[in-house]
């Protein structure tokens, strides 16, 4: 099976299954992340209190953690439940949002690496904060460095961290230290829209529950998001509208546009 | 006065009033909720902490409280707000979102129904689990029993709880203990949007400030909202689409379409 | 340089820059200030964790305060970070959303003020209890005053704080103590979209990194906000539509626009 029609097997699983897709996220990204996974056909919940994810993970089927606007209250609960994801044999994806930008988040990012995420999503900034190869510090949330120059930086932290990791921009580039997979859907005015990169990291969280295969299921997620995303970026006037149409694409993507429209490569 | 008089009328006395709605709900709902009830014509207040919650309430009409992304500190400011609320004769909403999906939730939920709130909104999952009539763990915020099964919970629960009980779902079942109200409004592409209910849930708290009578008000308030609904779900290409759509049509619903469309019995 | 090539100077500053600005700001108005930022030219951070306000101000060059679901933990945040912006010169933003609804939230507001805000925007209601004129409680986040009434209120505010004080409403009114700028930009039906009120007083402090006058850059900002939801209203069938194409809009301003349409004496 060819990798777009591995996406869409996993789409169609994905569809079959609604998933339970357990998210620790930030406050900005909570609504679209949730809208996503819906209209990816998974089921999103967002349960962040320290007295309840462990016992929620008994009953989700992958997590997602994304430290955008983490608290410390925040992260005492995303460390539970990674360290029960991990326990269970629940895959899960962090998101390292604003990694290298203060000296407490990366820190709070690697803390959480050590709790062995299956998948490492992040920007190039992002991911040469993490592995410990940035010249100077990070601009905030957006990237301030391309994909290509974190190549080095995400098999370097790919093969100390045991996870896949990508790296989302222009060419989205995904390891496992060893294999490479490039993942070419996508659209620049995807990144005028907040937190669309949060919603991706939880369509991976999705695919994960469906192939028991990261490096796959990782570049699977990115296509079928990026997809969604150039279509609708093609039928908007601008980035408000680009934010509902790509909700309307990720609910209606068939078999023929998957086919054609994926970029794995 | 029929019933979809009845609702056409508290629509109309929320237009002229602009009641101030105050809400406690989830981060992933907060702005849908607030839009929607914008757009029916009331006043939205979201505020949480426990500093303030009860001097709020007394410029406050009505109080809704949501659990879906509880944290211990906003619990401890619901009940402030909760036992406030009963003092000083607002009528109040609770929405136990997952109820029944981990033990800790399903005791706050439990802890909030001691208080005596006025109308109790819930799926067939959560209201099962809140009658005890649960058989398994509710599978987190997406109802997995119909609204039918929960029947007899709901019963159960308006009967202990002195609460007007609402289970929606294809069709909206509301009871008082001994009396039901049926709605037929609504769309099923409306559970493929995140907070919906929860908006629904806000927008019963604005038809309890108009209307004294919990049964009719919450009956009124789910056929208003279903009936924006079906109307945005019938112009939407995706649940992108319907997430605005639904906004615009509760601001320009008008008599002929209330009138004719309003399906309580 | 007359008003309106001042504004679409800063605008184009804006889009060149990126600058960085960081948000504190309620759960509400998160993601659509985000949005409106990204729209606008910069980039937007929403950081909020005590551990980390301090340091992100090092790389941020404006801050933004918003108090609208304000906790204990979040004001605490905020002190930190309004102090150290004092320190090291970045101009900051308050948005004292409620001030007057509770005792709490109008000591919060005050507190913030002796912290020394560049500029100030409320409605006219929270600038009066903020400036101790209020005759009685505001009615939660919306006005209940009108702009014209608080005009001494503002006066008397900038005065004592040594803020630039903007109050909107139908006209909006800026003063620094002693001067005063009107902009005649906006809609009503803005009004009925929730945290519009949020993102402008973002987009005030995205315009303050590129001006150093606060009273010009405070006018600018709402001429050009008010500008792009004025276009968006005359397209929009609801408060929906209305919500996403002022993000539209605001991405797509060109100078024959602003030029012409920026209304600022």
């Amino acid at each position: 099976m060819n990798h777009a029609a591995a996406s869409w097997a996993s789409l169609q699983a994905i569809r079959q299954g609604a998933p339970l897709v357990h998210n620790i996220t930030n406050f900005v990204a909570m609504e679209v992340v949730a809208n996503c996974l819906l209209a990816l056909g998974a089921s999103p919940a967002m349960v962040q209190a320290e007295e309840e994810v462990e016992d929620f993970l008994e009953i989700a089927q992958a997590l997602v953690v994304n430290i955008g606007t983490l608290s410390s209250d925040q992260l005492a609960a995303m460390r539970r439940a990674a360290a029960r994801a991990a326990a269970l044999e629940r895959p899960w994806v962090l998101d390292p949002v604003g990694a290298g930008a203060t000296p407490w988040r990366t820190r709070a990012a690697a803390a959480l690496i050590d709790l062995k995420p299956t998948v490492i999503r992040g920007n190039g900034s992002e991911i040469l904060a993490l592995a410990g190869a940035a010249s100077g510090p990070t601009r905030g949330v957006d990237s301030s460095h391309g994909a290509d120059e974190a190549i080095d930086a995400a098999r370097q932290l790919a093969r100390s961290s045991g996870a896949v990791v990508a790296v989302t921009g222009e060419i989205d580039r995904i390891t496992d230290g060893e294999r490479w997979r490039e993942v070419g859907n996508g659209d620049w005015r995807m990144t005028r829209v907040t937190a669309l990169g949060c919603a991706a990291s939880a369509v991976i969280g999705a695919f994960l529950t469906v192939d028991p295969e990261p490096l796959r299921a990782a570049a699977g997620g990115l296509a079928v998001f990026g997809l969604a995303g150039e279509r609708a970026a093609a039928e908007s006037a601008g980035p408000g509208s680009l934010r509902w149409r790509i909700v309307d694409e990720l609910a209606s993507l068939d078999e023929a546009v998957v086919l054609e429209g994926a970029r794995i490569a």
